[in-house]
């Protein structure tokens, strides 16, 4: 991971990690916030689509690459591709809000609509192959991938010593699995946790059951953790994520409430998750020193009203 | 001023400097962003306070501190007086905002009513200072509380080289002041700039004049900056501030909006004031490499909606 690291190093920010008395005392814990809000783009996807665009060919290269993501990670596939001067196509359901096209606009990204299900955007994305010849990577479930994402983890690790806990939220569960990895590698007496919201938990009930459990109809405002894990992460998240922490919507607009008022910083909804897992679970990391991964930072700030009241 | 800066050690985070890269594009310029929201109590108010008291003699400490203010160097007083085990008086208008008692409530001030008029507050602070045998301590026209505000444009010179102009806002004046004290012992290479409301315009009324102005009926949303200059405070920026740029509510109102989209960070209409003041001025700060430093963050978040619609 330290060679990914290396790699990656012109496409990303070295993001600060923050402390704060208030959130320490009512969490009766250390916390040291990993701000991926920071990151470029907004969030620490950046990280996993530099590190998957680099592993290509040259010839790869100049076909360029396609994704299906309406979220963050189509962000971070045009702006790493935008960087290197190569197309990247990404394919987005219709309703995507347009706030969400802009931004991948602005990154330099070409748009391709597809109607809003599974199965067009599949078929959608394999039209687009087939006509580019561009290399497909999923937004989370790819080794590469997950291993960018691990980064985060690593430079906090490298950054804070001691961390008995290191906690992210989970969705298709790329950054979870990658900063498991980083602790496997870097500091195995410190746990993974992940952090999930009760309306879109099938991390949790995949845990339960051993298997895979697909997402179905998930329903949180944590917009970035609405899909299901995948066959890369799920193993990793299996065997190395010890405690999968369930949280309310109503936590998580806290959780993003006190991060601005007691913090001064902005993180979106699914950023917030992991803050709120923690002030739930206070007997659990009383006295313990707490890394939590603030994920991303791209709320629509018309929005932020109808969070806060 | 590195005396002072080891003295108040103790009492203040050393604050991060962030980048933007969309910022630098839309100025056309090298931002160096001192990021004084992240100070304890939300605000750089916190240094003057802590340099201050800190300057009293232990008889002098026991009997406590004593200010007026219904803005952020209240609750900095009162924190900066906690952390000493002393005691902090604080007069405050009645029609003050009840979130704004809750914080100096919060870090143990002893908060007395007035009512909201000159007179009333200047005759309650002489009542309470007779009384307890308090210390009165002056927001921004006081020697030390102006040395203590300069050191965040120290920190700001140590971490970045060959800054070009340093731009604060300017209400009471200690900041700027601070800061141009700074810059002349550090950096003498460096312009000082302030950033000031066009609706509470007395320090640039001032500089016109070459005499002091004071304010009258100020109109701007950013409330820490409807103060008159002070007559500590107005040699120093006649002398060492080498232009003041007026700003629209407007144009705050933007500015506090990119820092929150862009940079993730939440950030008071005061303290949004410079950034306002160098998106105007592109011309004059052309590929210019420019220190802004952002007072403060202490924003009641139920307002957010109303600034950004």
């Amino acid at each position: 991971m330290l060679t990914v690291h290396q790699r990656i190093q012109p496409f990303i920010h070295r993001t600060p990690v923050l402390t704060c008395q208030t959130l320490d005392r009512m969490a009766g814990a250390s916390l040291f916030f990993k701000c991926e809000n920071f990151q470029k783009m907004g969030a620490f996807k950046m990280r996993g689509a530099a590190n998957a665009i680099l592993q290509l060919t040259e010839e790869q290269r100049q076909r360029g690459v396609a994704t299906h993501s309406s979220g963050n990670f189509a962000q971070a596939m045009a702006l790493a591709a935008q960087m290197l001067g190569i197309p990247a196509y990404i394919v987005m359901p219709s309703n995507s809000p347009e706030v969400k096209k802009a931004a991948v606009r602005g990154y330099g990204g070409e748009i391709i609509e597809c109607e809003p299900t599974l199965q067009a955007r599949e078929d959608t994305l394999a039209k687009v192959v087939e006509r580019t010849g561009a290399t497909f990577i999923h937004p989370f479930n790819d080794g590469n991938v997950i291993m960018g994402q691990g980064t985060a983890a690593l430079e906090l690790l490298q950054d804070i010593d001691n961390l008995d806990i290191i906690i992210a939220p989970v969705g298709g569960g790329g950054l979870v699995a990658g900063t498991a990895l980083a602790a496997l590698q870097f500091s195995p007496r410190t746990s993974v946790w992940a952090g999930e919201p009760m309306g879109a938990n099938d991390a949790w009930q995949s845990k339960q059951a051993g298997q895979i459990v697909p997402q179905t109809n998930p329903q949180t405002i944590a917009d970035g953790l609405r899909t299901s894990l995948g066959d890369k992460t799920w193993p990793i998240i299996r065997d190395h994520v010890k405690r999968i922490v369930l949280v309310e919507e109503e936590e998580i607009r806290d959780s993003m409430h006190l991060l601005m008022e007691r913090m001064k910083i902005v993180v979106e909804p699914s950023g917030a998750v992991a803050l709120a897992a923690i002030l739930k679970e206070k007997k659990a990391v009383a006295d313990k020193r707490v890394g939590i991964i603030l994920s991303g930072g791209n709320v629509d700030l018309k929005t932020l009203g109808s969070f806060f009241g």
